[in-house]
């Protein structure tokens, strides 16, 4: 793991450094070592800092929490801070509908595509990296959303629902399996809004 | 592509071979790069037998057809031949929970997953392996399935059946989603088994 940012002076190698982009750049750069040494849950604002050799509230003062540091390293396409109220505000009704929308926009994109894709494909050869997009995935996703439903075996519900969703990414984008590929949003919508909607509230 | 069978007398390296059981295993390996190279679609019984050195007639003897070949050359734990008229046998009835049942069964066994996991896998850093896990599935699952479905949009409800089966076998065996690694059959059958009916009924 490199702890310095290309172009540190050498003498920053040692101490903590001061503020700036090359920090900044530095603290992603260790953080996505670090997820991806230890996974998302048992990695640690405290370690990264180390790596970095910064102050931890360096890193706070830059990323705030855990998760955000961890959207930024990955180039996720969104904050789950913004989207998830936007997708729980309006309540249960239409909750199916609008996290298939919101899924397939995601990854209707190239750009915004490319890190999820690059989570899952790692997640499959690599032990470390399945433990990483699970823990990102059950603590800043499916909690959220488990918390907002009241029902038996919720944990089990929002994990069905994102079975179907990633599932639907996989062969309409990946795998490119001809009907899923050639569907339009609303053709799908039309039919997997349902099952996400059952899933979480029937 | 080797031509050849580990032990073959050099002189069948030229002409024609004889049957055997080194022959038999030429042929597979010959079609696993068959497959691999061209994708299940444009991959012919006839390419093979040139490949392996042998006459298409006796490719045909050992195997029947494509599909057998591609069913015993990826190792895969069932053949559609045997699997498909259990599963639509019965009638549309009970569908849905007879392909779930079916499903983690084959992915509950280590044995038995990996030659899926193993293609699917491929299938995410590999065009050629996409589109020959695309091909196979299509032309012998999903096209299977759809024929005996009497609705609408039919190869697209089938595409998007399948793609809730292998989301959930990606988050429950791959990703490890606890509430989904978790879960027993009879609770995910509960939960699962609605999904995929209504995708192929309703």
């Amino acid at each position: 793991v490199s702890t310095a940012a290309d172009g540190a002076p050498p003498s920053g190698r040692r101490g903590r450094r001061a503020g700036g982009e090359d920090t900044r750049a530095a603290i992603l750069a260790c953080a996505r070592a670090e997820f991806a040494d230890k996974g998302y849950d048992k990695a640690s604002m405290r370690g990264i800092a180390r790596a970095a050799a910064v102050d931890p509230a360096l890193v706070h003062h830059y990323f705030g929490d855990k998760e955000h540091l961890f959207v930024e390293a990955m180039h996720l396409p969104f904050d789950p801070e913004t989207v998830l109220p936007q997708l729980l505000g309006p309540g249960i009704d239409g909750l199916g509908e609008r996290l298939v929308r919101l899924f397939l926009r995601v990854w209707d994109e190239p750009a915004s595509r490319e890190p999820f894709f690059g989570m899952l494909r790692s997640a499959m050869s690599s032990e470390r990296a399945a433990d990483m997009l699970r823990g990102f995935v059950s603590s800043a996703l499916l909690g959220r959303v488990a918390a907002s439903i009241d029902l038996p075996d919720r944990q089990l519900r929002v994990s069905l629902a994102a079975s179907q969703l990633v599932g639907m990414a996989l062969l309409r984008y990946v795998v490119q399996v001809a009907p899923l590929t050639n569907a339009t949003e609303d053709q799908l919508v039309l039919l997997v809004a349902p099952t996400i909607q059952r899933y979480l509230t029937a």
